[in-house]
């Protein structure tokens, strides 16, 4: 068994070195801005974790993992494009720094490398490793157009909302967490808990995120409170207030949309979105979402100790103290 | 063994109605849009004429085909965003109808629907097939860059170019080639043989399609003649000309690249062209090139009539008669 620190030190000692975007091409340029920006490495953990709690080989695990992790950051690239957003992990995004097209070409090399580590797992893992990440790349892109197609809805629900942040968010820890339970031969039943782990895992973190996206402390994320509300965005806070609202509070948040006070806007819709039950219901379910994760990882059938480093890892990712 | 029209049939009526693009998620609307141009659909034929021709299932090989012909698409999707290209076979491109965001969001898909139809290939041939697919595709999108540099490029050689085209253009063709192959267990010796084959077509159709551009009847292939020397674009025959012109011929070719008389500067460019030299070489090498796909074809040990359709298909992409 290994601690989190000694597979990060193994999967850092490995691919700071044996990368993909070290050559001089113009191609790679982007690549490498992204790829070396500090980032927490959460997917590549979590399949290393994974394969490391069934008993399976992480030195067999390190090209998957890392496949995991180019993976996510191509769709970063792409999606930084698509929501013009300037900034990523404070620095300058990709197509802000080098331009759409060098954007739109890197994330699509990035890609194909990912599936160019997962082909290095063993001839006889590859095809459920494939299949399944095959699956979640695509619903990684429906969830990503359901994202798109929400922003001009005015009649999204909470299971709608739910399903997208599954598709968008949770599946790709899903994922890890599962193609590291192929790769140490765990049985189809311990890979569909750590599956479901995966998938309450990454809702309960979204969901903890938006409300604190509105009542954390900015300066421990680095980041203003209330840029959600600011932007009228829809999240679960957002929507279970919107439908918890009686008469009198939906037309004052109605007029709250377009106010142009932004201290004002804030203030009171964090106002309506705690007396109207929104905020309690948003809390209840990030919870509820959590306490499901951690079911589905007690049923996993090995013993607690060697489930310990995720029950970390659980911890890590969910209870931020921002 | 199957001719073209036979397996086209079979291509056809699997994929008409078993594609991916069908439902009425928004994210499909662009897919179905650039997949039901009619095309020709040379990609999915090159793997399955291979097939047949090494003596493979051809049914086994029909979502490889389809993975390769989705592949093309996606390619062409987003290599329109770049080239900020409007028309595609004779219809809106994907981002000029549906936005580049869309476009984008497209692409990614097909990419990973492209993977999820190889996948499909039995478990025995997955890591070959994969290995190669994946080495294609990234040679694509560094042929893409290499393209993009070119354009700011004043010192581009004749070699560079021919390898840009290689892999912008002819590794795909290659890849069908030798995965119908793979599918059907030839050995390594034929597989490079037909991979040769793909690889010098590829780059005598590109050579063709430049000397077309500036030489052809322009009203067959639906498009204006001496585009390529309006944009001043690199190619093939614009390079061996600027290689092979005297003082003189240098000096006037460089006044035209900025003449505002469209007529005049394409009727002198081509003059220049054929006086320099730089037409002869041009069409020299597109000749040795298809007789060196040719030669490559004729050393594959397998009896000439298996390989009559591939001769048959070699002669449809390269004698064109715009």
């Amino acid at each position: 068994m290994h601690s989190v620190s000694e597979l990060s030190k193994l999967y850092n000692d490995k691919f700071d070195t044996d990368n993909f975007y070290s050559g001089k091409m113009n191609l790679y340029v982007p690549v490498k801005h992204i790829m070396q920006i500090p980032g927490k490495r959460i997917r590549p953990m979590l399949l290393l974790l994974s394969c490391d709690a069934f008993g399976g080989d992480v030195q067999s695990a390190l090209s998957p993992a890392y496949a995991m992790e180019i993976f996510h950051n191509f769709s970063l690239v792409h999606d930084d494009i698509m929501d013009q957003s300037e900034i990523r992990r404070g620095m300058p995004t990709v197509h802000k720094l080098f331009g759409i097209n060098a954007g739109i070409l890197a994330g699509d090399v990035m890609l194909a490398y990912a599936y160019k580590y997962l082909t290095d797992v063993s001839a006889e893992y590859l095809p459920p490793v494939l299949q399944l990440f095959n699956r979640t790349s695509i619903e990684i892109f429906e969830g990503q157009q359901m994202d798109v197609d929400f922003e001009t809805r005015n009649d999204v629900s909470l299971d709608e909302y739910l399903k997208m942040v599954e598709y968008k968010t949770s599946v790709l820890l899903a994922c890890s967490l599962q193609t590291g339970a192929i790769l140490a031969k765990a049985s189809p039943t311990d890979q569909q808990l750590i599956y479901d782990f995966g998938i309450q895992l990454g809702l309960s973190f979204q969901i903890t995120d938006d409300l604190l996206d509105a009542f954390g402390d900015g300066t421990k994320a680095g980041k203003k409170t209330g840029g959600d509300i600011l932007m009228n965005k829809k999240t679960y806070l957002n929507l279970s207030t919107q439908k918890n609202c009686n008469a009198e509070q939906t037309a004052q948040l109605q007029s709250l949309t377009h106010d142009p006070d932004e201290n004002r806007k804030i203030t009171l819709t964090k106002e309506i979105m705690k007396a109207s039950g929104g905020y309690d219901i948003t809390l209840n379910k990030a919870q509820e979402l959590y306490s499901r994760a951690l079911q589905s990882l007690e049923k996993i059938s090995l013993p607690e100790s060697r489930k310990a480093e995720l029950y970390k890892m659980a911890e890590l990712i969910n209870k931020r103290d921002y």
